[in-house]
């Protein structure tokens, strides 16, 4: 052997330790970050609730759990293989570009997941609203049952249970989180006197205030809000607590029914002057 | 031969070794890789039905298993083939950036499919509804048939069966998970005693909640909901079962009928006042 | 000629041997890769039909089988180039990103065709209508007349037809995949005895149960479906088989118009009370 | 000169020598790839019409004949000057990644052409409609007057010429491949013999189909389409050639008219019962 | 000084010498390119009009050119510097990476300028329209008073000025471009005779056809348009010169309105019949 | 041991006193980020209000504080880790790779909260609206209670509240900066003397513009806006003080009304003209 | 110390040494860059306005040009320290990566702001139109206030201002840029002669032509626009000043109103034939 091959063979020799080093330090590498990455998990997503930093039932915690170690573990596989492949001098970039590519397609399609997890967050972390509330949102409204990391479940008043993905959510119009105003629409007949049912209708609103109890605003008179065809339409006005809108709003009206009805205030039917036709153009021009 | 040939030989002895074992272990990695994602595709989609982690017709696992066992091989041969090309040291950048561009015009088009599976796993997931739910989605509503991989089929009950790509699910709602509202909406004419109209449809509902067995909560009376144009209109409500808020509608509004019938209570027509041109003046003015 | 200048000619000779060898590595290579896609081309779309894989009229076959052969050899032709200039050490980057950037131009133009295939595939995977069902879907509705790879022909009851492309399908409705409902709405005036009126309707139903053959249930009275204007509205229901719908509505119809003729029931014109001015203000306050 | 020197300065002069051979080998593949591409060019749009793959008015073709052969010129200098400086060793990269932004941003911006080309292919390809054709596609309907490469013309019946890009066709709807349907709608009073004046519309139809030579399938009755307010509605049904669709309607309305009028039956106006005041209730709850 | 401070001293100096060497071929380069790209740009938008290919008012040439100028100015001088930092051995893909995600972020941005742009060329260049067509689109409709690079100008007859930009034209609906069509509705009584009225109206039709001269076709009597509540419609058909389709159908309307009242026709106010209660039922079930 | 191993062991000895200097400062300079990084997050977001430069609620500004230092203190360790790794020259590029494809997932995903922000700097910064303001934006209106980094509150008048992400926003309008209009419509009969209809209700509106304190100009007669049907319709303008258009509108109405009523004017009923059968034809065609 | 120690020593003094230089070269190149910018970013947004390029108000300027300030130091800053740690060799493309990946996230999120300004400097630099002009666009119309760098300030009719973003205007509707039209519709009773009532409204036209100043051409009788229910409807047609339009209307509807009147010509109320039911079949089958 001459000091050729020595040097080959010196040169082999060194690589192959080198490479030896590398693989040892790229598995204890992946071994620690493993450990890590699975610590993680559990201090977020724990089996066993009350522990974890996210409320969840536990059977979905377990479930969630062990899928996120599943994905963990599978993915620090593949990179160590790849690495490790990559110590040997084998191109991996093809391999690499691969899942990239099908990464990147998955990751389009993901998009929406991704965009009602961070939109859940947000509903949460700056507390829109709570279990409870009334909302409407996202195109349905009704009462928040939950309020989960990708969907709410909204209960509507009919009864029906609406699942809305998070990042359905656009602007939230929320119910729960001061008065409600109560708007009564009355209409009486054109030769009463507007003033004289003004009054009595203030007078209405004046005992409402006080046997109502969860009005806490008004009732009052608006105005007129409209001279419509058959009647002067008079407006009248409150706010209630939250969710106690739409009772007050049938007591009221009832109640200004009632007081229209004592005063012998007419309720005007759709009026229409009828003219025989002899008399259209003498009428149109005025002329008697 | 000079030394000089030596050393030029032996480099290209020692490349030439070199590549031959970079194509054996590529070849025994491309091997096992193979291996590795049929067990994978076979523990997931098994071609015998039952043994298989995600429930399917056993004759579509067969197509499905043998599709992705397909796609598999042809993937990791063309891979293969890829990275001996690179161990002989020629160019493969090329091939892999075209294939990339194909990968990624096929990764838009096909962000639907990813779109449509990602959902349909967290509609089952997450047990939106169950086979046999009345729901409302995707702008269709019937009785979900069928829960699948790419779409649900959902029975109107006008009888077609909608086929719906789970990325069209957006909202949902479903109709079977707790007790559904009736509502009932009554006119009486302005004459009548209104306090005696509802108190015939209280003693209705009295009724009604003891012989309509399905009936969960009242029925009962809510009050005034509308000063219509030529009556009162009266608003009953109710709380049902699931799936019978159709047929209680219709018995509370025979009930209903029939009491107000009954009681001689009138139900009105659409009502007019016509005035003849020479009174119309005096009329608006309240001129006697 | 000194030492030093052999080592530059050995040097080059040795580098242009393996250029040769490596050019004609890659020729060889691309030889097979084409002959191979041919191969594919083939066995998928055969010029000749009844072969191939995928059924397609034979003229239309041989047209895109030509096509996609003429893709495939100057796709071919052009990575052989860039391979065997990149071998002389000329730069090709330039080359491959430009027509990168026109790729991906094309593929985010193609993205629609790409969804068009995908979508098209998943149709006749999973079946979701056979040529002949009536369908509703893409916002028109007819019987299917085609279903190819790209669109699908449908022809409307207005005799004109659809030509949809497959991405065009979101949500398809199958109206031949089970019975059809049928929905009759009979108005009859308010006077009229409503049980009796039932009675009649439920009758006919009977008869028209036993005499109408496509209908598979019913027909049934569903009852009172509203109180209305001018009369109450009474509801018929059925089922029948698939595309009978249309004509046993209108056979449904007939029979209780007839049947209602003939026990004497008023169906209602619009009715209106008409008040004469003076009357109004008493009828309102019901003071008689 | 030291032998030290000479080495630098053998070494430079081959990397001279080298250099040169490459900026050659680069010229004549530029120079090929060019006449290359002229000649394809001139093979699918030729100057002098007849020759060229893709029919186009003459004068047009020559104008994007040598607008392309301008964009390919332009092209190859660029990349040519680019690989001959990249052989200096000058650093291409920014150029080519500015170049490649700029390309970015078109490529953006021409989706819209890119998928009108390809959606024209298809169109043509797959022959959906053809000039003189009736056809209803991308919100407009007319008659097509010409299918270009990038837009289609399309003669609306009221005259205008709309000119569609064919990437806004989505589905198309073609009224001249097939039989086309006539629907007429005849209101009958109530009091009315339904049976006789069903009797008299089935004569005019077996007299109609003999008289109007267009009509291919009836004219026949199809039934009670709807109990209306104020009339029983019969519905006609006949399949013509295409685009005789309109004139058809036409006549069988005329003669279902005529027919109609010659058997003394009465086309309904409007009716409403008109119940003096005193009379509603009595009315409404039957007593008489 | 030792032979080894040699080699380093020639080594360095020979590195300088290819740096100074590559520094100004570089700065050549950027010289000529600059000059070129000048002279392309005013070529293309001269200063002074009537010498440039695009044409635009001189003064908003005069600004585009010293605005192009100035872009492509920095521009070279920006790769220039990169270049010559990358010769120093500095790395400069921080530099590059960072201007290319600026360059993406407005590349983004600047898709619709593009899209205006590139649409622009083809409205003038396939010559949908001409300046004084009056044409309907991205949802206006004028007088084309200007077509611009990126912006067309339509006057409303309305008088304002719509300022589109050329990517918002999607379909483009020219009325220039053929005769245009005139419909014109008459309504006549169900007593009068249907022939007589045809007739009365072909006779004025034949008198219009020589009268009015911008009628290209007809006018003619196409037929019975309607079946409505108060009489039979009739519908007249024309077919004008282009931009007298209004003036036409209010002179036919004229003409018909004038020759109907001549003939002693009637043209039907609505109708409705009056049934008292009493006899409604009677009516309905044709008692007598 | 030979001169060639101590030139080997040299190598190693040089290499790894390399990698420890290289080792060295990456720490160095990670802990110098880190603390940098700290710094700057505590200066725009100080746990204690009040300092920092966002002004945010104390509580949420904690919870704000460490979650960025989180992120930044795992986002330095994974990078430190990253550099160390590959000084060890163990390939991380797969590392980098797949954590860049996560990044762009979640960077799709996060483009509407990235809009959010920069949108709600805008809205603060260009200072489009106050809190108190009564703004339209976004598709709902009310008063601004809270203008956030990411959303923005508007109470609606309904006392709801809605939560708006400010990436909702497009345009905005504001009823807060500037005089408001004010118009009231009001029909009179046509017998009425319009001159003297104008007449009064002018001196109504001079009278109004002294007594209504928040009107700033008028109001005014404008004039006829309607030739009703059954009346001519009169427009009242003026413009008021912001937030005061609501209650003056109604202030006008009723003056306008008492000032008609006052004045003896008709506000008409609609009217019709009834036309006996028999005299139809002659009215139409004015026989008389 | 041995020759080899030597040769290690003296490359590394070499590499030592031209680090060194590296890095002055880098702080040298920052240090002018950071300069060139200040002054770009001076020149063009000067803290004291009217100096600057842009025209800002002071105050603006100064936040804006103190925060560009601010971005470009800091981004200076990270590139320095970047191709610092890259003379030491050490791995700085996962930093980089990381602020690309982030840098794509805000890219994304800005495309907006992008489109904003794009947008406005085409506004401007178009002269689309100007403050003060009355225009329709972005779905809000009202008089121009301002024009920004990313909003335009509109105010509207009813006072309100609307701010709206650049990138929101596409089709601009001016109404400022020349006549506007004006169209007033008259309806006449049937049995009126119309010949009379045309001349009528013509010569009101003559007169209103001499005493409407802003009235530019016209006004003129158009026509029979209609031939509607109860009467036949005319159209009258101006051009006035920009602006004056409604006014005009106004004017014009009033003078109409007045000549009718005079003339003694009916306008129709709605009329309606009233056929007692005995007549109905009489009439609709014209038997006297």
């Amino acid at each position: 052997m001459g000091p050729f091959e020595e040097i080959i063979g010196a040169e082999l020799l060194a690589k192959g330790v080198s490479i030896l080093l590398r693989m040892v330090a790229v598995l204890i590498f992946a071994k620690i970050t493993l450990h890590f990455g699975i610590m993680i998990v559990d201090k977020f997503i724990a089996p066993v609730s009350g522990v974890s930093r996210i409320r969840m039932e536990e059977k979905k915690a377990k479930t969630i759990n062990s899928l996120l170690k599943s994905i963990l573990r599978y993915f620090i596989y593949f990179l160590t293989a790849m690495i490790i492949l990559d110590t040997f001098n084998i191109q991996t970039a093809p391999i690499i570009a691969s899942a990239g590519i099908l990464g990147l397609a998955v990751g389009f399609g993901a998009q929406n997941l991704v965009k009602d997890v961070i939109t859940g967050f947000f509903l949460i972390f700056e507390d829109q609203f709570s279990i409870g509330d009334y909302i409407d949102a996202a195109g349905v409204d009704g009462t928040v049952e939950e309020i989960g990391f990708r969907t709410t479940k909204i209960r509507d008043f009919g009864g029906q249970l609406h699942i809305v993905p998070n990042g359905s959510f656009d602007k939230v119009t929320n119910y729960a989180e001061g008065d409600m105003r109560v708007l009564v629409k009355v209409q009486v007949a054109y030769p009463e006197n507007i003033d004289k049912v003004l009054d009595v209708l203030e007078k209405m609103c004046e005992v409402a205030a006080e046997e109502i109890e969860v009005v806490t605003t008004g009732p009052k008179v608006l105005g007129l809000q409209d001279l419509a065809d058959s009647g002067v339409e008079i407006l009248l006005w409150a706010k209630t607590q939250p969710m106690e809108q739409w009772g007050v709003t049938r007591q009221l009206r009832k109640r200004a029914y009632d007081a229209i009805k004592d005063a012998g205030i007419e309720i005007p039917f759709p009026h229409v002057v009828v003219i025989p036709r002899g008399e259209a153009k003498e009428i149109d021009l005025d002329i008697e």
